[in-house]
């Protein structure tokens, strides 16, 4: 008989705060709220009336499309705050920002920033309940999470798995919250990627420092691509996108040492023929689609955990 | 007795692929979804549910708000992305970024943007329904719509009508679909503007190339300027806003040809004393406000057609 | 007994136009509807099917969200349209925009622009009702009556109280409508500033100008800081920030001679250290966040009110 398991987080700062028992909850909610999508009436009413604020200080699409969709789908109200096109750039500090939102009562704030740890000074500051879409280099945990749904329903398991991360793992937020997750669930993580993209304490985390692509991938269940972000060139960490392509760039030859039946996954947006063979990105082992449609999913379940909703 | 028509249309992407038969049910369909406007509780539950998203390249306030009012008075669930604010820089193919939205299970994606085509290339890659909201020079499918519409309001029937319109015709895609829908409706066209803006195929559309201004509106019941985008004259293609408007600007004397109760329309916005005299444009023959008006209607009926509200 | 008040006004231009009766009638409402926003369903059917169209040419983050959270929470219609990331610069006139925005049938149109007037010449030219968000130098009435229910919360009355303002008073909205909010309700107002931001004629607004601080706030029941527009100042009119914070940023020592209990405002955003100490802003006497809280009732109130919801 199994055990229901309340799940008791305010926040979503990062997948670190959550416990093994907690990340299968929200991976087995997904999966019911999943259904939804798939109606014609796209719609519940779990969160109607609720006050879900969008604040991103760094440009995305989907993300905070992924968000704003799976909070329309429970019926909450949505409100969209870009810093790139707001007021918050009149010199206010962000906790003075986020002092100003909670004082409208929203319920929950998703934020994005470049800054490590801003979301964790946002719950510390408001009485909303604080959702982290990405900061800094440090956490990206409804990637992580999705990623986790994608895998388990493919692979009907995690644990056991092995899970090769490709790229720029020091600036990866996707990276980090997608080595903790897969730990916490029982799967060993690899990665590569060019020297100077590799960070000292990686394994620390979790993860087995390889030199080679082709070293990372032996014998994966899951070759994951991370984007290099070419719009962060200006300082180039890599030589040119031509040589990344040649020695880290995810192709069939690479492939050759992973599982036949290994999963090909991406966060997005895609730089084709530069971290993964176009091919490949669309071929029968890549799941970089399923990871978008089961975002909405994972972000419902997230949005509807942290309001009480997780109470078994 | 009249047949039922039944609209069976999955994607518009243009004027060219409907039949008189689809453009007379939207018209009708269009006129009966008007009066929603004018109600206090202007909403009805036809689409609730539904997830649609606006997918906008190019800059626009009215065309992206109206259809954003038509989606919310039928209660759908609408969605923001404006290429200039977003992501979407990053570099992504628009097919790689119509696979993803699409991922995320919208029931309809409403795009303009700058390439022509491109709304038929999401058509192709996705399963959501696509509206062609301005694709480069190539169509604007519901302001040809709302055009039709206006001018069946004032004067009771489209055939046998004669229409001119004036002005930058080789890249207006407003001028290509109200071209091809007055054709289509049995109105005759007349066209004239400057020599180096009107194509050289433009007759096989069905147009009449005048060689002034007075000629094409001679006996005309319509006449449509369209807008000199000022904007995108950094490479001009008049000698100079002046002496367009000495040459090619509608005005009381240029009028004098066309019939006593010619109406006066415009697609808005208006360069007053460019293209269109600021009298007329607030004179009693005008209904460039009931195009605006209409717009609503028109995007309404589309978008309840394309979900299958078009069965009869 | 009391007698009912019936608010009869379709716009909300300034405080100006507003009598005393139908400031106490929107403040009775606001404090009505601030219950709402502590439910865990925050939002009541008021608006249901109305359609608000948040029209900001200057960037905005507080107020737009409050106008769009205040909209959502009645459950109205909102759509939001920023002139700068909008087609609004094409070249069209306003009243062009207005009457465009109008075709399509809104309730209600919230401007804030930086021309003094623009509301007023939106409330002439359409059939939408008016809020002004903040026009130029002019007025920001739903900040001034925000500020008036914060003073009525916490004091229990405003006749009587004196209200020391301090600042740029020339350049700003916020101060010319809580000088007249304040003086039609019978508190008394001082203001202090640089010399060349007191404008000549403030005394007729029925504010008494200060030549210093300590003058201005000697007694004072209410001290009010307002925002140095640091981005505004590229032409500056104070000689720096380092000497404007000496001589008129409120601190302890400028607030030795108000009232012990005197509540500390601030429209927001703060430059912490500039116009106001931050143990000032975040201690026991600030009031600044309830501002915020009350600015969403407000607009609730307002919206409510003209949408003929204020007929007793």
């Amino acid at each position: 008989m199994e055990v229901e398991h309340t799940f008791t987080h305010k926040h979503i700062l990062g997948l670190e705060q959550l416990s093994p028992d907690d990340i299968t909850f929200l991976l087995r909610s997904a999966a019911s709220f999943k259904e939804i999508s798939t109606r014609q009436i796209k719609k519940v009413p779990a969160l109607r009336g609720r006050t879900v604020i969008n604040l991103f200080f760094e440009p995305s699409t989907r993300t905070r499309l992924s968000f704003e969709v799976a909070a329309k789908r429970m019926s909450a109200d949505t409100f969209n705050i870009s810093a790139s096109t707001s007021s918050l750039k009149k010199g206010e500090t962000l906790i003075d920002t986020a002092l100003n939102l909670a004082a409208m009562k929203p319920d929950i704030i998703i934020i994005r920033h470049s800054h490590s740890g801003s979301p964790g000074l946002l719950a510390k500051h408001t009485k909303a309940s604080i959702i982290n879409a990405g900061d800094g280099t440090h956490e990206h945990p409804s990637q992580g999470l999705l990623d986790l749904m994608t895998v388990l329903e493919e692979k009907g398991h995690i644990e056991g798995l092995k899970v090769a991360i490709i790229g720029d793992i020091a600036h990866s937020r996707v990276a980090h919250s997608n080595i903790i997750g897969f730990n916490k669930m029982g799967a060993s993580v690899t990665v590569s990627g060019p020297a100077t993209l590799l960070p000292a304490g990686i394994n620390q985390l979790g993860a087995t420092v390889c030199s080679s692509v082709e070293e990372a991938v032996e014998d994966a269940d899951v070759v994951m691509a991370l984007r290099i972000q070419t719009e962060r060139q200006k300082d180039p960490l890599i030589p040119s996108l031509r040589e990344y392509a040649t020695f880290f760039g995810i192709n069939e030859r690479v492939l050759a040492g992973a599982k036949q039946d290994a999963l090909i996954m991406h966060p997005g947006p895609i730089n084709r023929g530069v971290e993964l063979d176009p091919d490949l990105a669309d071929g029968p082992r890549s799941v970089i689609l399923d990871q978008v449609t089961n975002g909405v999913a994972i972000r419902m379940a997230l949005l509807y955990a942290i309001m009480g909703g997780g109470e078994g």
